[in-house]
């Protein structure tokens, strides 16, 4: 029996009937997650890693909208990996869904290099010090830089993909250049990006990537992806796509 | 008196009364000229370098946009040196814009380093080789990087830019991440970008950039630019910004 904690709720994730542990004190999946596991792609029998990931979202999204063979998920905090555990279990998953307690930064070591087909992660977004430091330490760890950087996550993705793997990301796009320029220093090419805009007459507030270990260097910049045609009316795209 | 060859249309830009020498037979300015000389920016009293003018298409409309004080556009082809600066005649700018036939990939030494505010350049978009190469080869040197890379005109602007100058391009987005890659190697921060989209549902196909000499690393994205509410019918943004 799967047990479930006073202080949890259980989420329907509207897809395949799927199920996710959450508690409101920890950090909570959000929509960069969601619209992550749509953008994310992986052909039948792939390996699939999950770098930081949390209460398990990425994974058991990506088991149902994907033929991969294998999704792991590997996260620092004890009690986040705990709950994506139960959740795999919930959702009867633990055949395909695997949830690792471990440092992204070693993860190379981990798991050996060229292991993977394909890495997500949806990482920190705050260089350390920046933006307002959440003083609920486990949310903290989730948005800021403080046990990992972006470059630590551009190089373990790297070294655990097979070359010609691909790595998709969701981040902020005040950091797109500096992104950019991390992810070509690790062999790892951008190759497909789009915006995530509130609205249509908004700055665009997440960037998802596409890149490629070793690829060329040629990007496809795709449409808009807009979320709201006005306040409560989600654009037809993500109500279709994404189920909200 | 300014003479117009019979090969020759004048053009009006549709501001301030300005027009411009164009000849079909080579390469004429496009759109992405007309949208960076509205997001490009200069203070009064600013020396403004154009890399690559062309017919001189930046260098007169930012005349009108901005109380820069000097603009100088600098061109590889005698004879689309030699329209502008009749160009230049013919809206009587003589005092203000010069135009200067002379290599980019030698500005620094044509003009000395860190002597200008602001550069701006809608270079050649094609790698060597790269897409069709227009057999007519006026516009082959505007659109393919035959006499200068992508690199020598980051390394130049860098030169020629004071500490804290402000470098506006437009490019391609099928380039942006070799883009920032470059451009950050030249200690020029790229700090502001918008995306222009022909429709609201197709992929981008113009970037527009400012990057400062030694800026700090944080990019913020704009809106989307979009060109047409439908086909034929110019955005609201298009028609009042840029006079279409």
């Amino acid at each position: 029996m799967t047990d479930i904690k006073e202080t949890e709720q259980l989420v329907d994730l509207e897809n395949n009937g799927l199920v996710l542990l959450q508690d409101k004190a920890r950090f909570c999946f959000g929509m960069d997650a969601v619209l992550l596991s749509g953008f994310a792609q992986a052909k039948r029998g792939d390996r699939v890693l999950d770098m930081g990931t949390g209460t398990g979202i990425l994974p058991i999204l990506m088991s149902a909208k994907t033929e991969a063979a294998e999704l792991v998920g590997l996260e620092l905090q004890p009690e986040s990996a705990d709950m994506a555990e139960r959740s795999v279990r919930l959702n009867h998953l633990e055949e395909r869904v695997s949830i690792v307690t471990g440092d992204l930064c070693r993860a190379s070591e981990l798991f050996g290099k060229s292991s993977f087909d394909v890495v997500v992660s949806n990482p920190p977004y705050m260089t350390e010090g920046h933006g307002i430091v959440n003083p609920a330490e486990a949310k903290m760890i989730a948005r800021h830089e403080l046990f990992c950087t972006f470059s630590d996550v551009a190089r373990e993705a790297a070294a655990v993909l097979k070359p010609g793997g691909h790595f998709y990301l969701v981040h902020r796009p005040f950091r797109l250049s500096e992104l950019m320029v991390t992810l070509t220093e690790y062999k790892l090419e951008p190759k497909r990006m789009r915006l995530v805009y509130p609205f249509v007459d908004r700055e665009p507030n997440m960037v998802l990537l596409e890149c490629v270990r070793g690829g060329k260097a040629r990007l496809t910049v795709e449409k808009p992806l807009i979320i709201w045609d006005k306040p409560g009316i989600y654009t037809e795209e993500v109500r279709e796509k994404y189920g909200f």
